[in-house]
């Protein structure tokens, strides 16, 4: 058991090495052997944990989803007001600190890497989508959603606002601020929420 | 006379293969020898319009700017009601054709490129925002747009979803048709627009 956690637990802090050349070289500069030498190990030990590099992006791409996912289910628990609840889920997908500028960056990198490589990655659904719908579709069945909207209209246009912002955020971090965003989602926020 | 034209004529059409080689191989493959070859012409011809790489890309984008500027100047100059030439605008920049298409891929490519290389290219502002807060204004003044609205966050948001619309219709353009984008930004600008 320890041993596999382990393995995990390096598979990880490669990924998170992934993310930081990506952030100062680009996706064309990312080469194996660069993660490996931000690793600290050598290329041998790291292609002990991932065969190739699209595995290893491919990887390290996940971890970007799966880390904000996480994120967005402890607020989800939260026992806060709706609409701000609603803001800080938002929130958490779009570059307003450290961390999430890291994320964002990284997975617009990714997903204009892959464009121009159909064979070699699946079409990366980056979950966002189908994660609005459901957001949309659960405010509705509460009873939070204002009358007479169109669930799927609402679900692609909060799509559009979130990486719209993200995408602006990440290109202008000074002028877009965290204050900013939030007057922006709590303004369309409160155009849906009853 | 004539030589000023041809020259500008010759800039314009190699600013062009840039932009094939730029979608079909992505920024990185994009080299000035490839681009050269797809304009049909030898790198010492070509070098005699652009002596480096950066220079072409930045006369590249700017191109892109401007043929994008010409096509909404002419649907500005139209007479049809008003929430549809606002739609009719801002549907051209969101890729929906092979024309914007090229375009919007070529301009992602791009500004996620250059963030990397701040000391290259100075930051490209593609006038999307300052267009939008223009846009609003004159709504306001022409008395079309909904009172009570708060013009800067207006078109911040305007902004985020006319590029979000465009980033997820380059990733998706079979799910985000043309006919889709439009029901999204009618509901958009019916909400805003009295």
């Amino acid at each position: 058991m320890p041993k596999i956690v382990d393995h995990e637990k390096r598979r990880k802090m490669i990924a998170e090495a992934t993310w930081r050349v990506i952030c100062e070289h680009g996706m064309e500069g990312a080469t194996v052997r660069k993660i490996a030498k931000e690793a600290g190990m050598s290329l041998g030990a790291l292609q002990h944990y991932f065969t190739n590099q699209n595995e290893l992006l491919s990887y390290a791409m996940k971890l970007v989803q799966e880390r904000a996912a996480i994120r967005i289910n402890q607020i989800a628990e939260q026992d806060i007001p709706i609409k701000e609840k609603v803001v800080n889920i938002l929130l958490e997908t779009i570059p307003t600190n450290k961390e999430t500028m890291t994320e964002v960056h990284v997975w617009f990198e990714f997903i204009v890497y892959i464009r121009n490589k159909p064979d070699v990655f699946k079409r990366q659904n980056d979950g966002i989508l189908s994660s609005m719908r459901n957001f949309i579709h659960i405010l509705d069945e509460q009873q939070f959603l204002k009358n007479g909207l169109n669930k799927e209209v609402e679900a692609e246009k909060l799509y559009a606002i979130i990486d719209g912002l993200a995408l602006h955020a990440m290109l202008e971090p000074e002028r877009l601020n965290r204050e900013f965003i939030k007057i922006v989602l709590t303004d369309h926020v409160e155009r849906i929420l009853k």
